[in-house]
């Protein structure tokens, strides 16, 4: 069986430093690897409007700061087809007819929904689009019949439902689908990264997001004004790591030859980490490595970007030929569900004769 | 602005008398009257697929006999577009947006979806497609721009669903959709015909159904063990009209020309509901009336059916033609749906330069 990763980002923003470590940096280098026989990433334009349906235009802006962001982060049109969900329509006639075979109250169930739910605040007033995205996910998995979705922890439920759906549909209209396996990040601060204020979530309007496409002055900005620990108050006094954002950012960011690049007094991460514990160990010392070691990070990305940002017509050539592959790979699938469903009348030769010949007797 | 009819079936089985003074014999009507500009019929295999996604191999089998029903009645693929529904994947992306549009309460509320829930006995564990079901059928009605659906009394509250759909994507992308009418039948006997035991519902499992394919000794065989009035014992006994299936039945059927030919006694249905109800009228009388009614009615649709019968394939080619008519009427719409939600990216040039120039500055 062929190894076929599916893998995507909601276009209603900017991709942020959350999104690097907890799945864009994996991806590339899965894609260097060579591991995969296809990888498709896809810009989730139609699942963003679930709950964006009034402001259609914010979706349409982001589309193209996305696919900027997966270029800067090194991903190869060559070797991975990005494309925009919105354009392959075959997506939608999966999700229709996965309809059947969930039942409401398994949606309800739902434990990504429900927390999804909540955080939106949409309670009675939750659009179905929304409501029944599981299903819309696992037509976009099995359409690529993806044996690999590398996501988090909190979307195994997400995943779970597709499988359900595959074995449901394999049950009774015949082997179709592939079932897809789950890839967890193996580092655990990558798996959901605090925004800079130690706040669980990222978000625009609290401003503790470092984008991929941030500034220097800007990422030294917001790395200075980042939380730590607020009894860590003078240099001498113990300090925790425990919530502490600094710490979390390097255990994410952090590689062994930072340190001799820029902290050669320390060996590694533990050694500088027991220090801070002990006490002795100022803040801002930790906050300046922290700032030189995102620089080094996001400036081959940054540059990237804005090499791929003067030239739109062709990232958008670029999205146009992956939609283009995506849409051919689904609609094979498409149509092997459609002959299983025996929904495919028309190409049937056999139900002509059989039809035929029963109202000849 | 154009007129345009949308209508159609569920092909779980043969279409019965219910269907044809229902809804089929007012569409002979309106076609034959040249009334309309469009006119579409659709065979909803994709709408039984939701509560039949176990028994695919009924719906399937029941496309032709529904395809029959309707070129037996009278239906002329030449003004009148028969297609069947899971041809037009358009159909399946127009209900995914609207999806965006309705909340899970609005649909919990709705009546005919609480009714059918309840008649199926789905109560929690309804399939998903079923539950969302008035959405796709505002995508049914919408792909066409229809103006007129012609429908039952008990279909009102899923009409309101489309209209509300229609507002809602009108006002928050801009006037693109067209708001149904619904025509409801004229004749009260028609709204809802019993079945032939006096049950207010049809359905193969009682027998309870005079099919449009009946043979003459069956239909005789229905109508003379119809239920009337059980207190009408004796000819001389007053009998009740209400719940008189056999009356209902001429209420929906009789024409005035019968009396002369089968009935002379009597000038008209009024008459013979008089004597029936003063007494001295026998149910037998009255059902061998019916009877040929029934079988002067029935006998030119079974004549044509068998003819269509002998060329299946040319029934099969019919539904082609009318599916690949309805598909362009169908992505006509689509295309005016993407446009006006501004996801027809690659087609919109405007776009492409309004990033480019973005980006530059």
């Amino acid at each position: 069986m062929k190894k076929i990763m599916l893998t995507g980002d909601r276009p209603t923003g900017k991709l942020h430093v959350g999104h690097y470590v907890g799945s864009l940096k994996r991806r590339v280098e899965l894609q260097n690897k060579n591991d995969f026989d296809e990888m498709y990433v896809m810009i989730a334009d139609a699942q963003a409007l679930t709950d964006n349906a009034d402001d259609p235009e914010k979706v349409r802006q982001n589309i193209i700061e996305v696919a900027l962001d997966y270029l800067a982060c090194g991903l190869e049109p060559e070797k991975c087809t990005m494309f925009i969900q919105s354009q392959i329509p075959e997506l939608c006639e999966l999700s229709f007819y996965y309809m059947n075979l969930v039942t409401v109250s398994r949606l309800q169930r739902n434990p990504t929904v429900k927390a999804e739910i909540q955080m939106r605040n949409f309670e009675a007033s939750i659009p179905v689009g929304f409501f029944t995205y599981p299903i819309s996910q696992a037509a976009d998995i099995t359409a690529f019949k993806a044996t690999i979705v590398p996501v988090g922890e909190d979307q195994l439920p997400m995943l779970e439902q597709t499988k359900e759906i595959v074995r449901k549909f394999n049950s009774v209209y015949g082997e179709t689908l592939v079932e897809p396996d789950i890839l967890l990040p193996d580092n655990q601060a990558c798996l959901r990264l605090p925004g800079t204020d130690g706040k669980a979530k990222m978000s625009k309007s609290l401003g503790n997001c470092i984008y991929l496409s941030e500034e220097p002055e800007e990422i030294q900005k917001k790395v200075f004004s980042m939380f730590t620990d607020p009894e860590h108050i003078r240099v001498e006094d113990p300090g925790k790591l425990e919530g502490n954002t600094v710490f979390t950012y390097l255990d994410a960011f952090c590689r062994q030859e930072y340190f001799a690049e820029f902290l050669p007094d320390y060996e590694n991460l533990d050694e500088l980490k027991e220090h801070y514990k002990r006490g002795g160990l100022g803040d801002m010392k930790v906050k300046r490595f922290l700032n030189k070691v995102l620089q080094a990070e996001l400036e081959p990305i940054r540059n990237r970007r804005k090499e791929y940002q003067k030239d739109i017509p062709y990232v958008y050539e670029i999205l146009k030929k992956g939609s283009e592959k995506a849409e051919e790979a689904a609609a094979r699938t498409l149509h092997d569900v459609k002959e299983a469903m025996k929904i495919n009348y028309f190409d049937d030769k056999e139900l002509v004769a059989m039809q035929a010949e029963r109202f000849a007797q």
